[in-house]
């Protein structure tokens, strides 16, 4: 399916039908929480694990304060972090330790989704339904996330890592435009081009980089958050199904290209993918530094280890993904 | 040095004759923000990668909930977790979306130290002293850590990782009483219990699991946050130093043993190892699955991957380690 | 009623029997969303500005601080009040603001119901239905209090507050034990032992002092949130209606009386007086100073300002409600 | 002094020669924590009390939520509210407890300058001394204000208000530019323009509305929080002294004139007022009702009871101003 054969008034349409193609539902059994995790087990991860050439590691995440893209739409706010304890208290004398210790200490708070993410499967519903066919209301509540939080998947996310530099492939300059759709024929064109390394399958875990990033760091924020951004198309959704990854992250705040392809929607590929497929989205990952050591030599797969921090009973959570060549 | 050598009622004499012996400053430059993390590097992370046998993974994070230790001291809370959205309200149809998409969103506010974690080399001071014989003042001000904040180590912690499983060796049932002081002399015999895979070397990720976490988790949490523990003791600060460990991490809230093996004392081994040697310290780490499997097979060694969440100037971070073996 | 006339095998009966004699749904309109707020009018309010006599003020809120009595259950902790800037930061240098200036800033995280509070209208349902008669779903989202927050009511609560002492007129000591349930006819003795300045009726702002605060600071918090504590006995449902009072509140965490009166409950009276009602109930408050002064002069009537903190869809807010003599 | 006469390159200056000439350190002894508050005493409460006519009363605070001006600034939020139970889970019948009862319960994260507040004497220091001539790293740790922590005040804030409409006597349609400074002879004009009610004397809670709030309602928040706006002028200090007022409060987010009066400034107002005269200072207040109803009747005084949320060490804090007329 092409972009141009969506008919743009019917995204309720466009999902029924998408969701009946991919569906995972009951593929783990009826108890299953982990979703396309399942497809990355331990024979995967060892063979993942060989992948390591260098030794030479990459953070994908970005740094979590202040100066992040958030703007508070929806009480989404930028992490805030404040000190408890600080050395200027230690050199001042006030901490009443003994034998001159002295320390610091400190606290945050934001919105588990502020910045470098996992969606975790109770994340998006379809019609008031999520990950294999419960119940939305089942899964959760004000007290988080009952069945699906991210801490089931604590222990799994480790495997292959595969770069698909969509932006050096196909952009200007190694960037995708705002509102550009990243369709089955654009994910293609780029595995081609970067070669054997990048094949995807069964398993992996998927990383798209759009440039958007690379954009927003040069020319400020703007409307990072939410605004128009590059991002796969809506049909994609049958190659993120049929591929059969394990997770999917890009470098922009919503996976999906934005506005949406069609007149009133919000994010419709999330609606299929993460309650029908059960695939786990990465969003606001730092591809830049990676794509730039892949571009270099050649090679667009690594050991990926990205382990979301198991606050229990959470939607999302924030992630330190670390690439090893 | 034993244990029965140290003057007990002189921690502030002890800190200083260790100081004295195992500091690191200068060694990697006057620059340096990474301590002990200097030793692990990319060869180091490349051999580690091949120690991955069977590819399975575990998750050494605890969980970050209510139901965590800590109790309020010097404001340290366990993470409060709120709901912005959820799939209740999506049921309920208030959500305001377009063709039935409907989602859920979180917010959480915690110590960063408040469950499994590192502590950064902001964390201690000694006499207003931070590590690289920084002015602590000049280090961590109200605004953060401005120079060794733990986003500086966000792309290294991953390595080999080596557990010395003394509660196993050691203790009884796999567990150290509180207030055990774990010696250099225990780490050697554990070593040597444990066999080749156990040894201890330049830039290794040490994991120490005493069994304290297992009983708190058997019989509740009692004093796990502060109280007494098992821990390691002051005496192996030399070892500590001499191994060129990049990190060590234990079960315990503390790391080092308590009460301190002073009269009246507060953590006098992290008073030596952040700001002298600049070791990284793990804390609260869950090392019960992977200890159940490194005693089934006997290998004590594996793939650790351990980047810490990189807020930016924290003097700490929360972490979800994940060894691969 | 007396308490002994309950059924402590049928607090749902007891409940639905109590709503339907005290129900106020539908006394000031479909629309209304202030309940008993109703009561106290410009008139009340300005007959209550002439009870002052000395000019003599007390603050009755708690101080809201990590000394609280919570313990994390259902994740009400105590409130975290950091420093975003400090003098300790001024004086060192580190502010970079021009011509000397230098400031401190901070921030708090805490439960509404922390401390010192009002529940609003939406904070209890009787079988999911609110105040006035509404589905408590169509009143309270993830979103907060859609229609009854705590907002509605920033302007109103000023007006006469009188305060009965049962701890000093019925207790020993000036206090009543744990577990004490406070009848219409300990109310009744109170009032006659006080005097007239200590009459009840419409448009008032109750306030009962049971002493269990003043323990509490003595002996520690114990159990003071949620455990055993004196109250108002679930029989003063007719009462607490019939006064025609404005709100009531208390120095206990929970206004009635703990164990409740019923084999297995949890706040019956809550269900009665919130939802049908319509009740305002201020819990936590510290009587303790005023009460001194009341059982000094023997007048028990003030002029009281006590407005929320407005929270937009708060279902409860921290107040430092004021007497002034 | 007028804002002609300041050498706008001299801010340093400036400030001290104002503050050799305003200063009340001392006036109260040197333990005094609360500077010009000592002006507002019984008797002024009790007079204030009699100025109660109608008994009508009027919020002066703005709503705490999301939509409030604060964009980050400093990690300066608007407040994160959030729910832990909610009606739709009453309903929905998730919340375990008997007999019917269902419940909602909420958190919230914020600045405490965030919104309508109340600045602290800990607020603002000049070159490193706090009110009364104490160095400002005695003051204010990160442990917060050690010694005027807001909860000193937390009893005394009631008494006589005293609206200064300056917007609806000297401005266009009842607003003052952005950047208009308020000068001495302004708030002559204003007084003379509005009568003897309007008299500013000792011990009275001073507001003075400039119509930016109204502004910033119709045309959206813009930079209210911290950029240009009017407000008092550098030059009223000596007036701000001589009244011998007990507070001031204004409509804006900054309470002095904004771009400041200097070339290179920052809040040069506050550095006199409040650690040398003591001053408490009111900002993002709500006046347009209270407003709206004196100038119906032409009296601009009446009853205003304003305490602070006690947060302990606290050097600002959220408030619920309540005007009785």
């Amino acid at each position: 399916m092409n972009p141009g054969d969506l008919d743009r008034t019917d995204p309720a349409g466009a999902v029924a039908a998408a969701a009946k193609r991919v569906s995972n539902w009951g593929r783990w059994g009826a108890d299953d929480v982990r979703g396309t995790m399942n497809f990355l087990d331990a024979d995967r991860r060892r063979a993942a694990a060989a992948l390591v050439r260098t030794g030479e590691s990459y953070s994908l995440a970005q740094r979590f304060d202040m100066d992040g893209p958030q703007k508070g739409w929806r009480r989404r706010t930028n992490p805030v972090h404040t000190m408890l304890d600080t050395g200027v208290d230690a050199v001042h004398g006030d901490q009443g330790f003994p034998h001159g210790i002295g320390g610091a200490d400190d606290v945050i708070a934001m919105p588990l989704q502020c910045s470098t993410q996992w969606d975790g499967l109770g994340h998006i519903f379809d019609h008031g339904v999520a990950w294999n066919g419960r119940p939305a209301d089942k899964v959760v509540t004000s007290l988080g996330d009952l069945v699906t939080g991210i801490e089931t998947v604590a222990d799994v996310i480790a495997g292959r890592g595969v770069l698909l530099d969509v932006g050096r492939a196909i952009g200007t300059d190694g960037e995708l435009p705002d509102g550009f759709a990243i369709t089955t024929e654009h994910l293609a064109r780029t595995i081609e081009r970067q070669g054997a390394s990048a094949a995807v399958g069964r398993g992996d875990l998927l990383l798209v980089r759009t440039g958007q990033l690379t954009r927003a760091r040069r020319d400020g924020w703007g409307d990072y958050a939410g605004g128009p951004a590059p991002g796969l198309s809506f049909t994609t959704a049958d190659w993120l199904h049929g591929t059969e990854i394990a997770a999917i992250a890009t470098d922009t705040w919503g996976f999906e290209v934005r506005p949406n392809e069609f007149d009133h929607a919000f994010q419709p590929l999330h609606q299929v993918a993460i309650p029908h497929i059960g695939l786990f989205l990465g969003e606001m990952w730092d591809l830049d530094a990676l794509a730039t050591a892949c571009a270099a030599d050649g090679v667009y797969e690594f050991f990926l280890t990205a382990g979301p921090l198991p606050v229990t009973g959470a939607v999302g959570a924030p992630v330190n993904p670390i690439a090893v060549r």
